[in-house]
């Protein structure tokens, strides 16, 4: 199963490309999708770059599955309006491609990469490059895009379990559904 | 030319469709997409429905131009959230459909349709069917989605006027970007 990793974000979007056979998982790819060099007031030109940015990773890696940050609400509620904005274009670029969408909390990430909710940042970055055996240390956008998408294969192994024990997996998110889906 | 309007909303997307002839404006269509049989969690499958929804309307009625309400912060942040990220989805729909997406507030909307930013809903429905003729009076999400095509037609008039005075017009809002773009 390929997985495509998406920590969403209006200036920078953070991506990641992982093949997950089981627990042996393999990095294909990761980066962001940037608008910083754009027009700031201009948001409709903005989201549309995170829409074909996507739309080409999805063509170039070809994922069977996605996963996507769980925003939260930020001090600025300006910042709030913008960001969810951002995801909203992610998502639905996403869906636009015929792509699953699961959603996970920055704590559901870091607890499956990191083994804590509370790690941190550099904490995430440095789990990520062993997992995936990185020859350096990845971004903090493209680390937790990454991240996200380990987070979906270990809830892919979660799922798989359950079913196999007669239990009801949830659908898409499987173990790690537990945050509130924004 | 003919104008989408568009007032975004996660349970509720109103949609408007005009032409505008200088002056002279028709009614072609408004309308809702509505989110409100689904499941409220599925949030990817929502912002999918007005996706789809913005693609549908795109090819039935070939519109030359869209504009779309500028939404604000909620008391309820989490709803923040939420409108944002709808609004995100609308938007995206609409540059993905190569449109050209012009941005007004409701006070701009309202300034135009009813002469006054602090006009009341009922007179926006008011003002909407007497302007564009209409045998009864559109519901609240159509009747805002008509506003902002009927704003658009008065920006593009003014832009018009701009630009055989030699003025310098601004691209796409012209007269009515005053508001902030969020």
């Amino acid at each position: 199963m390929r997985i495509l990793g998406i920590d969403p974000g209006l200036q920078r979007t953070g991506f990641g490309v992982i093949d997950a056979h089981g627990h042996a998982l393999q990095y294909v790819a990761s980066g962001t999708i940037s608008t910083m060099h754009m027009e700031r007031g201009d948001l409709p030109a903005r989201l549309k770059v995170l829409f074909d940015g996507i739309g080409e990773l999805r063509s170039r890696y070809q994922p069977d599955a996605a996963a996507v940050e769980i925003v939260f609400v930020n001090v600025n509620p300006q910042s709030t309006l913008l960001l969810g904005q951002a995801r909203g274009a992610c998502v639905t670029a996403l869906v636009a491609n015929a792509l699953s969408v699961a959603e996970y909390t920055p704590m559901q990430m870091k607890l499956a990469v990191a083994g804590t909710g509370k790690a941190a940042k550099t904490q995430v970055q440095l789990m990520v490059q062993r997992l995936l055996q990185l020859p350096g240390i990845p971004g903090k956008d493209a680390a937790d895009a990454l991240g996200l998408a380990i987070t979906h294969a270990h809830a892919a192994i979660a799922t798989a379990r359950i079913q196999e024990a007669g239990g009801v997996a949830r659908r898409k998110t499987g173990y790690y559904k537990t945050g509130r889906v924004v």
